[in-house]
């Protein structure tokens, strides 16, 4: 039986005519397909909007009643599209998060689910009904609404996909597809057809837009990911495992695919930490446990028993990020903390890169024919990555794309 | 212990701003009483605005899908009033419906309460909390949501006052109290301080911004309902069974207590029906299985083995309401079916008026004697409606508001 799980994102479900739209697309999967399950996102800005009232009405709005408030704009959705769906004469049935099953954990507004029980989706599958699943949300063992982070309706539509061993998980959205660069950055970047998990993973982690947790459960499970356009017909982008192999037997293809690009990103510098063992725990600990994602991390020589320690954060978490650091100061012999703001993380990612020097060399002579200084730099397996002045984003990216020839079709 | 269950509508939850008020409201009840639980609608015209969404997006939206769609509103007002209450020092926690242990049946749109288990709700209350319970909703056995119709909010206060035994279920609304008759159309009406259940039930029935259902679920449980302005400290109406009796006793005041009026009503008269027993149950059936309300009906005496039938229904019912009749009307032989639209009801209510003849003359004459021509007439124990012209409808309400002497205050 053929069982496909799609996902439409809020730009694809902004108004009445939209919704209209997803239904007929829908309606068309079901047509090919034995069975199909749509997870919906919030209307258009709904859930900013919805954030506005909150803020409005509370400087600091409870995490439980957020997520009470926030859930109600993918029930909104899933309701209208069923709706939409019977009215072009389907058999269809909007599912809140509880409904279909998604248990997780109490940490609203970034819950994880604990457990995906979808007995009830099978059993209105079993009676030919199509299944709209609202996105993002999820519900704790005491029956309490909890959302699973921004952009987690990926995330819902993968572990759906995964718990019912769907086919593969169709992801529609308002760009057709994964490309080599943000092409309102890099005017040339190109489509790609494929891309392996692990790639695609550093560039979601890396500025992409695409939820990195739902390629990673993707990879876990192998759940093959297509990413394409709500709007068009195009095939889009195909996440699968095959991809990342293709380039790991060494066909004779660019191993960079593509250019991550994240704006808005600050440098903090904590001069003169006691140098002894556990004293990045002591620092990075509290930041993580205060939901601060701390990245590209340099620690200076140790001079005369003491070190300076820089990492960057986004600089929406800048205050959060300072007030943690003045917490542990005291504890951890810091005497001064800096921050230099207006700077960007610009990756290079592919598979093979670690097994072939010269990546990083043409990387940096490739930013500084640019005039572009390098303000630090971080690498994993399949990355590398340079912070830069945010001013000369667009420009690193479009030498990047060049140098690496990105900038030609495949 | 002293709990008290407050209600608070759509218009007093309008805005960040009103839903401040609608907290600090909620707290300051918290400080006199044990405790609190309040239920609230949706914010402002939301629920209008969301029928809106659906019927751009389907003809006829699937009423399961419908009810899931209007929820949302209640659940949103609930999160951000516990918010702000949480904001301002207070502990607080909003329920669903499903939370609070609404019981329904499956009769979306117009779901019954099957049973209320309000275990959870006494569960935060021994926490401290006060409970904010989304109002107009509940749960199906099969864990679907459903609604309880329009202005049901209403509904879900009296029940949850009702099933934890609560001293009092105030209302809190954009009207200070129950009038005389509606201040709108009669400048002169006058608030009521109290008023008997029965009474009221007919008012509501008849035309006051009220759910006659909720007025019933009073009586039957015996639970005292304030009906009081959100924005305002003023005492409001208390509707409770001593008023009922005060005037039972024969206490000397005006046996009407009030004129109620209710406009766009359509009459259906069904010509040459069979005469013959059973006909009235052959038409009014099927008209109550489609779920319109009809009232005032009339029955010709019966000629040469037919009879003329005549009732009332809302203009917005007409069209279902011809489809039905006309679907039955080849099996009662009816040869003819006319409506007239633009008719209103004006109702006297007040208890004591069986017992004291001269109420119905005094009622004619007053409308006569204001060259108001009467259509139809009903009566029940404490009330007397006549049909007039929709546009004498105020002229009719003022001129019995000057018979009756409900100009002069009590």
């Amino acid at each position: 039986m053929s069982l496909v799980v799609q996902k439409y994102g809020g730009s694809s479900l902004a108004n009445p005519d939209l919704i209209k739209n997803v239904a007929k697309r829908v309606a068309f999967a079901h047509d090919r397909s034995d069975s199909v399950v749509a997870t919906v996102s919030a209307m258009g800005n709904l859930t900013d909007d919805l954030l506005e009232i909150a803020s409005e009405v509370s400087d600091r709005p409870d995490p439980r009643e957020l997520d009470v408030l926030l859930a109600t704009g993918e029930l909104q959705s899933c309701a209208l599209v069923a709706m939409a769906l019977r009215s072009i004469g389907k058999k269809a049935i909007s599912l809140s998060g509880a409904q279909a099953g998604i248990r997780t954990d109490s940490s609203y507004g970034k819950a994880k689910i604990s457990r995906l029980s979808p007995e009830r989706i099978r059993h209105e599958l079993g009676k030919d009904n199509i299944v709209i699943v609202a996105g993002f949300q999820g519900v704790t063992e005491e029956s309490d609404i909890t959302t699973l982070g921004r952009g987690a309706s990926d995330l819902t539509a993968v572990a759906l996909a995964a718990a019912l061993k769907a086919d593969r998980c169709e992801i529609y959205t308002d760009v057709d597809g994964i490309y080599t660069a943000d092409p309102r950055m890099v005017p040339k970047a190109q489509k790609l057809d494929e891309i392996g998990f692990e790639e695609m993973l550093e560039l979601a982690s890396y500025g992409a837009k695409m939820n990195p947790r739902s390629i990673e459960l993707g990879m876990v499970y192998n759940v093959p990911i297509l990413v394409a356009s709500s709007f068009e017909d195009l095939p889009g982008t195909l996440i699968h495992a095959g991809a990342d192999m293709n380039i790991e037997v060494g066909e004779i293809r660019n191993r960079v695919r593509g250019i991550a690009t994240e704006k808005e990103v600050t440098k903090i510098t904590v001069y003169s930490v006691i140098d002894r063992p556990g004293v990045a725990a002591s620092l990075f600990k509290p930041l993580a446990d205060a939901d601060i994602s701390v990245d590209v991390i340099v620690q200076n020589a140790s001079v005369s028993g003491t070190t300076d320690l820089t990492f960057t954060v986004k600089s929406a978490d800048l205050i959060s990020a300072m007030d943690v650091v003045r917490a542990v100061s005291k504890d951890l012999g810091i005497k001064d903390v800096g921050h230099s703001t207006g700077l960007a993380k610009v990756s290079i990612v592919g598979t093979g890169m670690q097994d072939s020097p010269g990546y990083a060399a043409k990387m940096f002579s490739s930013l500084s024919e640019s005039d572009i200084n390098i303000e630090m730099i971080t690498t994993s397996e399949i990355r590398i990555t340079c912070l830069v002045k945010e001013e000369a984003t667009a420009d690193a990216a479009k030498a990047l794309h060049e140098a690496f020839e990105l900038d030609k079709t495949e």
